[in-house]
């Protein structure tokens, strides 16, 4: 009974092997998830004990859709602060900026568009696309970056409809997308009339390198208020993840049809949440976390490259992000990373194989190691597990 | 650029209206929002303080997507003792129970599936069915309820996916779907292998007459644990529409699919809020706080229809519910309700014209007067000046 498009798609790989990293004694590289002893508890709970101090009964009422006044306004004013210059009217808080993907694919994609997307790409983008009419196309990386010439041509020939791109430390590869890039995007999507979703969940942990302006602010920089650029972006990655907030910024021209779909969607997201969090960037405490945060990454990330060096004895290769959570790597040609990672499983180490991330033809010797949950001494012993697994299937 | 459907999406007039809600001075009978002043805050803040006080690092991480377990079983012991007899592993818990008919709408509709709905029903699963590629048809009430002979030659003939119905109360007709008809739709729905989405936000909400039992209990009751009836419940009407909460039981064989949808919608709802509504159902709060509304929503639906008969001149006819929160009304023939509320904007009162309720052919005579926050005297004040406004336009 269930539809073609249901029956296709699967559960998130990523969500699946989340219940072998509760195991005790696994080791898990597996989950995009932030570090649970960084999440700001005591702060949280100051906010919240100042907010239940006031004035608070219209948190439990229904809202406006859009979301709370005061948490895009603060969204606005911090935003400003970093790569993003954007007006608190032109922003709609999401449950996650997952949901933002998903509103977006709602509101433009129909049957016969093409959707473009790195390659490889977030998983759940895949997902959400596959419920969709369109159809997924992937964008190979060069050593200039994303394939534009192929983008503008394709463009140039009619029917795309869409980019998905994440441009900081990207989940899996830990690509960003340069600035000369950027601009050459932000000029085709107003060419061509195509949309761009800019999915930026982890652009304030940059550890190294310079900030890089966002598609959208280069495009309002450009074109004015009607581009075609849609940024979003999430607590779930420097706040809370449980508190399920993201926000999503778009051009004057898309705001009616997409505050209409997240109307038609769950009406509007929690606001006892929303309050949290415009109280916790009000008091100034998300920038010291978000500090906290890039210094801890740093060195997660640092513990698990010098464990590959260490001890991979070379079987392993991977890049080096300036950001974010993850490590993207490869094995040699012709091992297939889902075979080790059952390896693994019986060494109580997990990893996502990188196939999850591709639309077709994965590159099955590809995996994702997230660092974000490591110390110096679990990030030693995992490498020393998967070189020890990866010794049995060679 | 936005896609067909998109664009021919409106916003809800009911959330439009709600600007008016807002102004000083007007009587708003538009909305359906339970009354604020009977939130209660005290409760959820004495909940609230209790999770701080303990451990509660978890609620701020990522969390299941089916929804916190000690939730879905508070919800599965609290049910049993209403009209609802679900095990904890059959509920999802959803932002809202209008995410959840998104969710099933996801899961089932595709192209060239009928979906049947209520004559007039729910406006936002019409906008929700609006972004699918599902055709809506109505079925109108008799004498005996819901025309299920129509409905039941339309399934003989195929192409019918989906049944959606608001058994309780139902919104904006008051309806309540008889012991009788629920038996044969869940039978219908078994023959023909056609989904029915039993959607009840009301339920717990019954002024007078007897309960009746859920559509999902008689399908299990008759057929055990595969049938085809999804329901839905909300926590928005009895205890809090801000926390965005709502709950969906489906039988096993819809379950992983529906689970992968929320997967990929949104990851999760929102830890902590589900954390509270976890307490609060425990703390035995919920029921007293349901006897509370049942006692005043009924004081204040007789308010309503003892101004109509005294104030309204014979000119408005209305069903009287045998719970939750609405009227539903008829004008004589030919006065338009969406010209009345023009001249009410005047007045300082709104309401929400019923041709919004319809999929097409509205009846432009009906209205739908909420009385969830009237007092006696807004009550009688309220109906006066639509009385008034009604002398100008007739």
């Amino acid at each position: 009974m269930l539809s073609k498009k249901s029956a296709g798609i699967k559960s998130s790989a990523v969500r699946e092997l989340l219940k072998f990293s509760k195991i005790p004694g696994v080791i898990s590289l597996a989950g995009g998830i932030p570090a649970t002893d960084l999440i700001d508890v005591e702060g949280i709970d100051t906010v919240l004990k100042d907010i239940l101090s006031r004035e608070h009964r219209g948190l439990f009422q229904y809202s406006v859709t859009e979301g709370e006044e005061h948490l895009r306004e603060q969204l606005s004013r911090w935003n400003s602060g970093h790569n993003l210059n954007v007006d608190a009217e032109s922003i709609i808080i999401t449950n996650g900026s997952q949901q933002a993907i998903d509103l977006l694919s709602r509101v433009f994609l129909e049957k016969g568009d093409k959707v473009f997307v790195e390659r490889p790409t977030y998983l759940a983008a895949l997902q959400i696309f596959g419920y969709t009419d369109a159809t997924v196309v992937e964008l190979e990386y060069d050593s200039e970056g994303i394939e534009l010439n192929l983008l503008e041509k394709e463009m140039a020939a009619g029917g795309v409809k869409m980019v998905y791109l994440t441009p900081n430390f990207a989940n899996p590869t830990g690509n960003t997308i340069s600035y000369e890039q950027r601009v050459k995007i932000a000029k085709l999507s107003q060419q061509y009339q195509v949309v761009i979703i800019e999915d930026d969940p982890y652009g304030h942990l940059r550890f190294s390198g310079d900030p890089v302006p966002s598609i959208f602010s280069v495009a309002q920089s450009l074109f004015g208020k009607n581009h075609n650029v849609c940024y979003m972006s999430s607590f779930s990655k420097i706040f809370s993840p449980g508190l399920r907030l993201g926000w999503l910024a778009v051009p004057e021209h898309f705001h009616m049809a997409t505050v209409v779909a997240k109307q038609a969607l769950d009406l509007h997201t929690s606001t006892l949440n929303q309050s949290i969090a415009a109280h916790y960037i009000e008091s100034g405490r998300i920038n010291e976390r978000v500090e906290i945060l890039k210094a801890t990454y740093k060195d997660r990330r640092d513990y698990l490259i010098g464990s590959l060096h260490e001890y991979s004895g070379g079987d392993i290769t991977w890049n080096t992000p300036d950001g974010g959570m993850f490590l993207w790597c490869h094995l040699a040609e012709g091992i297939d990373a889902s075979q080790l990672l059952q390896e693994c499983i019986k060494e109580n180490v997990v990893f996502v194989p990188g196939e999850v991330f591709f639309a077709r033809d994965p590159q099955k010797n590809s995996l994702r190691l997230s660092y974000s949950m490591l110390t110096a001494e679990t990030a030693r012993e995992a490498v020393i597990r998967i070189s020890r697994a990866l010794k049995k299937i060679k």
